[in-house]
């Protein structure tokens, strides 16, 4: 039975939420394909488990392989090839979660594809296909993240042999973070500054097998394992590699770009944009990520908020729902707006991912640099924004936000780690603001009594962030701005206005500073900026729940007691402390061992 | 040895920390007073265990209850009885984490010396003095937390019997979250709507046995058990408790100021601002641990930022120290100046608390409505500072500020439940507006067209935080001001005041737009804050590392790789890594059982 308030907040809504949906999907069609595959796998006796929280990390681990491997094999059973449709499989089988094989087949495969030569495909492809070969991508090092330049690992090419010798020669060349590196994988694309005739010719990629087919005894030569317990991403065995005095074939170099003959001669490849793909697209996801992660959070915050009476408002009156509090508002719509504009964003990237990469295809690089560089901007603002938006989601649901069984502190964890991977987001927010002019003036005037433009750089660089972070904010709601004109349905189109409303408003409001300072904006404007921000929260608190119904997360996949869609909060957040491992015995064995002792000493 | 680049900074300080860290302490003699229960703590076998971090939560809970029950033992040996020893030898022990004794030995025992009658502390105080029994304070229910009038709980008076019979008469009124209370207490002090007569007298506190002294079984009418795990928090068995016509007798209500007569008459108790005591003394505590916490996540990435290279400034030369980029000093410098803020607020709090107290035991309640409310606001202010504050240091660590290695993930998790109970931060944050002036045009418009001044408050908290945060900020600044004229020694002087100026100045630089609008500052003025404000980080720089060091935080306390004050960070990296107990065995189980048969099959 649905939770009377739920049920009341539904039918006031002014719109269809199915509609909104189909928006978010990319039509129908979409929406039905997607909701088909979900319930492929919900409904699949094979993929329940325990609730992961109650589970130590080894036990987690493990479950994340049972399910990786069976995950395969039914992709596989079932025909599904598009990678989107994968993406949702693999989603919901992990319910978000990252899982051992992540690198695998978000990495490994994909590289094989793109910089080795046909040989080498042959030779590695199938192999890796089947899984007989289980692969990750080790780039990061202990003491090395963002400057590849500064990649220590080293792999020399030896004529006599006609291989090449990979070592980690100090500590900090450690090979550190590669997912699925630890304990799964067999084989690893190592990349190394390579060393031929005693010249450095810069990072290349390597095949390195690590451990043995068969037995997955690590080789000789090769010392791997888990680099330990995390904040989060208790499923996925992040590892370390050390190598020492490693040999490898020849022919296990990717020479696809780049090649080393057997007497050792060199051969430079065309172009060094092409990595620039990659990266793109991998942020691309990250953006359409930071819409989910979010839209996750404030799907349990607002149902909750919805369901949730506290305090009151009027003496004597009954408690209200704490969603009917201005302060609880102006914590959740401008996220749930983000949310919304964060999705479009995402679409956008992808789409114009594609487009460029047909382009690529076909030797034209010239839209990279710049998409290069709007993408890296737009992957930290989103990483950022969603990363503190569903922390304030956390603290919205009051206390029981901290529980594990509100679900928000796994989307934290889960999500958090974008705002460094793939490139640190302060770093990130610098290549745009090579983009971006409004932090030319400081610059100028540092470079006029500076000794070098790098120090200028330098000194201007807080400037230079913020210039950037309002560049994205000005994209994102233009781009907002122009999806409203692609929805047909009015009453979906009216309450999405009001929320890129919200959006735009909110986030003039919340740097006032610099548009006074500008003289874009006058006081009185300022002031009318923050009454409407105020007016447009009342006039959204009516949608709020059909708002979050649309993202049409699916209750196994949001994983919240607080954020069920039949709002009983209550019975089962009692119904899941009841299962918490210190409650197997009535009397946990701490007290005889210790308490009773000290009672009887005391 | 020291790590060379940790040497070069504290060479080239310009102060001697010690001297800072007497400030902080108040006094060369309490430096060296809480020196010497350190090493009580860290020299002493018994309180050394395995890393948290390897360990399942049922075992850390067990590693707590131990550490407790010696810490117990250990302190009545010692004779440590101040109340500040006690803290920080509680501290040391469990190094800065929540215990499973913490409600009994910081809620159970002051209540019954402040509320129980001398004929109540005769029966409870020295069981429970010495550990026969183990109390914790049962207030928040599931679904009732800061508004304590819609707590549900019901405590009814039998005269037949002289017994008050209690119940959760609901799923929202089981208590939940009470530390201690799932595994490890045998009595809790409940508070109930207190029914006599046919009359609900509101809420009061009841002494309730909950599990058999001697088994430590629950008893007859009671549930008890863990909630389950949380966002960190894992020693602590916080627990649920629900009663089903559960009697204790009339002698177990506490009536040092309330009571029930044996026929059911009530007599009312004389004041109700008592309570504002104990919440005072508790929010100062969260300002003090705001400071601190904010003081450990600085020191872990101020020193790990100075160890740590990375990318190139300029082209060809060696990578800098990331402290070096000005965007991590615009990150981190900051935060260094609002942890010592911090410090001096929580020291001027415990300080009036005492001043207060002394007030209030001669009957003079005079002041405490004041302090209530401003403290109410610091505590909110101070706390949200510092809970997002520990993040952004984790996020300036780069990766490794994920891995529970680096010791923030922890210090965030431990830290953030404080934004949330002792009253949750908005309701603070508007319970310190009802002093604050600046929102109050808003409200008088509001009110001159709206139905209720209930009504125009809700619609204009928004502003009501807005302006508690300012009177928050500008309180502080105060503080850290008038702290500056008591430093005896002039190069520490020298340094506070450039830290207390980067405070100033940092506040207002991130609230330009309010300063403008308001016409205090002219857009003149603010890029001159501004450009102080990236001044003043060149001018700290060299004394980043000196200024963390005098924080005074012992490694072991500390629990930080990142953060080790002799800066060998990578090679302690790889020690920690490999005891994962991942790497137990060189091949995970999950191989032979569902990897091994995938290849099989594919």
């Amino acid at each position: 039975m649905m939770n009377a308030d739920l049920r009341r907040e539904r039918a006031a809504a002014t719109f269809q939420p199915e509609l909104l949906t189909h928006v978010l999907d990319g039509g129908a069609e979409r929406t039905r394909r997607r909701k088909e595959i979900e319930a492929l796998v919900f409904n699949d006796p094979d993929f329940q488990h325990e609730d992961l929280n109650f589970l130590s990390r080894s036990q987690r681990y493990e479950q994340a392989v049972r399910k990786s491997a069976l995950m395969v094999m039914k992709l596989r059973e079932y025909g599904i090839a598009d990678p989107e449709e994968i993406y949702w499989f693999k989603s919901f089988v992990h319910r978000g979660r990252p899982e051992p094989l992540d690198l695998h087949l978000g990495m490994f495969l994909p590289t094989l594809l793109t910089q080795a030569t046909p040989e080498q495909q042959d030779r590695f492809f199938m192999p890796a296909w089947n899984l007989e070969i289980i692969g990750t991508y080790a780039q990061t090092e202990m003491g090395h993240g963002t400057h590849l330049r500064g990649l220590e690992t080293t792999a020399t090419y030896d004529p006599a042999t006609q291989e090449f010798i990979l070592n980690s020669p100090t500590v900090t060349s450690i090979k550190w973070w590669p997912g699925g590196l630890g304990k799964t994988s067999n084989h690893a694309i190592v990349l190394a500054q390579l060393y031929t005739q005693g010249q450095c010719k810069g990072l290349h990629a390597f095949i390195v097998p690590i451990r043995q087919l068969g037995t997955h005894e690590p080789l000789p030569g090769i010392t791997v394992g888990d680099i330990g317990p995390k904040f989060g991403y208790d499923e996925m065995d992040n590892g370390y590699l050390k190598m020492d005095n490693f040999r490898i074939p020849r022919e296990n170099m990717l020479m696809k770009y780049a090649q080393v003959e057997p007497d050792g001669t060199y051969v430079k490849p065309l172009s060094d944009k092409l990595t620039y793909g990659t990266m793109v697209f991998i942020r691309s996801l990250i953006v359409g990520d930071s819409a989910r992660s979010l839209s996750r959070a404030c799907t349990i915050a607002i149902r909750y908020s919805a369901v949730r009476h506290q305090s009151e408002l009027k003496p004597g009156e009954p408690e209200p729902q704490i969603l009917d509090y201005q302060t609880q508002q102006y914590k959740l719509f401008p996220l749930l707006a983000t949310a919304y504009a964060f999705h479009f964003v995402g679409a956008y990237i992808k789409d114009t991912y594609r487009r460029v990469s047909g382009d690529i295809n076909e030797g034209d690089l010239s839209e990279l640099p710049e998409l290069h560089a709007l993408t890296a901007g737009l992957k930290a603002f989103t990483s950022w924004t969603a990363s503190a938006g569903i922390e304030e989601c956390r603290m919205a649901c009051g206390g029981h936000g901290y529980s594990r069984c509100s679900g928000i502190p796994d989307i934290y964890v889960t999500f958090t780690p974008s705002c460094t991977y793939e490139g640190e987001n302060t770093v990130m927010m610098l290549q745009t603001a090579r983009l971006v002019e409004a932090a030319a003036k400081n610059l100028q005037a540092e470079l006029n009594h500076r000794k070098s433009k790098e120090d200028a750089w330098n000194r201007t660089s807080v400037d230079l962030v913020r210039a950037s972070e309002a560049h994205c904010h000005y994209v994102i709601v233009k781009l907002f701005t122009a999806k409203l004109s692609e929805i047909s349905n009015a009453a979906v189109r009216a309450v999405m206005t009001e929320l890129c409303l919200l959006y735009a408003l909110y986030g003039i409001s919340k740097n006032t500073g610099d548009f006074l300072q500008a003289g874009i904006l006058t006081s009185a404007q300022v002031t009318q900026v923050n009454q409407h921000v105020k007016e447009l929260l009342g006039i959204i608190r009516p949608n709020a729940v059909a708002l979050v119904d649309s993202f049409d997360f699916h209750d196994v996949h949001l994983g919240s007691v607080l954020g069920r869609y039949d709002g009983n909060v209550y019975e089962n957040m009692f119904e899941w402390a009841k299962k918490s491992p210190l409650n197997n015995t009535e009397v946990h064995e701490s007290f005889h061992k210790h308490l009773k002792p000290m009672q009887a000493k005391l």
